[in-house]
């Protein structure tokens, strides 16, 4: 499905672009808000490359520091390219994504903000900053120790307008989609998104060139990229969040491949989440070499966590699964 | 690495079967107590051989109706057997377990209680109990419509005796494992528990042909089953809960494959699990023709639940998996 050129992905079916968009300052936008003139009318079926700015709107180059990303001005974040009007788009409708390329630059970063800015999983275990930058190169992104991540690129952030008035923060997802940072939505997925407002009001931005899920230090990879899709309206249908059409990445090799497993087990979901992850950082830090910094972006970056159960009362189990093919 | 017959997933590695343990009821428990006497004393090397009975004790027979699994008697759930001691081990050390084989029946059930029973993950909307009983055959359970469901078995429930006084309900897992319902933990597999009593005290059952990542309606595919374990000690390692490693199955198919996801996006993650699950028994429901009692209980059995976020602040993003590959 997907052919692998350095930097880009993409499905292999023909298809024309019928409008560039750069990432120019009135092309973009840091909030959601259906008052916001669209850049750009299509009609439904019409395909758009959209120019991506990375997720700190270029506040850290590939030459950054921890301290930068300390620095980094939070006012600026998720510059999503948009919002593009669809024709005939009306709240109730459901509005089909196909995303059909992914083309980035070469570099990405993961970072994690001091403890104090409460951001991540695990604020409390961190107390200062830390960045990566990455090497992306051959389908495979370079951490420390010859750790080789693959990268299979998808939006963070990819929705629609809200329908409630105002100006909406873009740190949360919500019902219209947003800042899901689904894994999945890979080149040759289609994301469903419901339409509150008329002409839906679609932007994207936020482009991860890899992700495990969860994102657990609150970064994928995140890079400046390229993205094309086509724009569809789907008859029919009413969902009232997100869906999606995927065909993985499911395992770090596309295939079933050994892994190593932490549980964490609480009778709380999130107490589960933090704990797998707690596990997980120490394992990478005593089996791997890793730094706990390091073993922190690593799990944001490559580490996927799963709900095992959530029935067997009062204990839930959450598991964090790392790919042994990614160490060298 | 795996060789399947009828009935049989092993590994192809050659192992000698030390001790033969039936599931008569002197070697069959139904809660945790570390003061259960040991059925066997083993080395630790050394490979058993456990038959397990079913999570409810024979109270289901391929025959049964819904009726039947709504008057279950919850005082027989998950019987185990064991527990074997392990020669040497002391509380602090790392009992590790290599899951070689497992052989079914040849059949297996899914169900869900009423819902004033409180189980599951979505009581409150399936008021009464449904059951399928699943004829497994040629590595795939047969659900209805022509749906298969590919199997890979492993233990629901697999641990050692908690080193706390009493006796301990068999439901919740806990630091030294139980019912984790953690699905990789297939042939080829090694979980590592942490060990909180002389001998350890290992003891295993509640197997399942197959389950999908949450077991949201609270059953796999349960189904009585031998399994082949070799028992080890692990030195120089302390974990306060169970990990493990694994080779999967991550997708249906062993290698990535279409799938339909469904997100949930909401401020807690048990509400975005749960949205997520109420959004695919919608679109099973809806798309595949199936009731929402069979479509609660596919999920239970074949939809892998993700946390595809739990950083971006006040929502976090579950979603819920169906391979495509499952329909006809």
């Amino acid at each position: 499905m997907l052919a692998g050129n350095v930097g880009r992905y993409h499905m292999t079916a023909d298809y024309a672009v019928d409008y560039d968009v750069e990432a120019d300052d009135e092309y973009v936008h840091s909030v959601w808000d259906s008052r916001l003139e669209p850049i750009l009318t299509v009609d439904p079926g019409e395909v758009v490359r959209f120019e991506c700015r990375d997720s700190v709107d270029g506040q850290i180059t590939p030459e950054s520091t921890d301290e930068d990303f300390a620095a980094v001005d939070s006012e600026r974040i998720h510059p999503l390219t948009g919002p593009v009007a669809v024709a005939g788009a009306e709240p109730g409708d459901v509005l089909a994504v196909d995303l059909l390329d992914f083309e980035h630059e070469g570099w990405g970063y993961t970072g994690y903000l001091p403890g104090e800015a409460r951001m991540g999983l695990l604020p409390e275990e961190f107390p200062d900053a830390g960045l990566h930058v990455w090497d992306l190169d051959d389908g495979v992104g370079e951490f420390v120790n010859g750790i080789e991540v693959p990268l299979d690129p998808f939006p963070g952030t990819i929705g629609v307008a809200p329908g409630a008035r105002g100006t909406h923060d873009t740190t949360p997802p919500r019902d219209v989609g947003g800042n899901m940072d689904v894994k999945h939505l890979t080149a040759g997925s289609t994301v469903y998104l419901p339409v509150e407002v008329a002409g839906a009001l679609f932007s994207i931005g936020d482009c991860h060139a890899a992700q495990g899920d969860g994102e657990v230090c609150v970064t994928g990879i995140e890079a400046p990229m390229t993205v094309t899709a086509r724009l569809r309206l789907v008859e029919d249908r009413s969902i009232s969040q997100p869906q999606l059409e995927t065909t993985g990445p499911f395992t770090a090799s596309g295939r079933d491949e050994p892994a190593y497993g932490t549980t964490g087990i609480a009778p709380d979901l999130m107490e589960a989440t933090k704990l797998a992850v707690r596990h997980m950082i120490d394992h990478l830090a005593s089996e791997r070499g890793l730094t706990r910094g390091e073993a922190y972006m690593l799990c944001s970056a490559a580490v996927d966590l799963k709900i095992s159960e959530v029935v067997d009362a009062p204990n839930w189990t959450v598991t964090a699964y790392v790919p042994e093919s990614i160490f060298p």
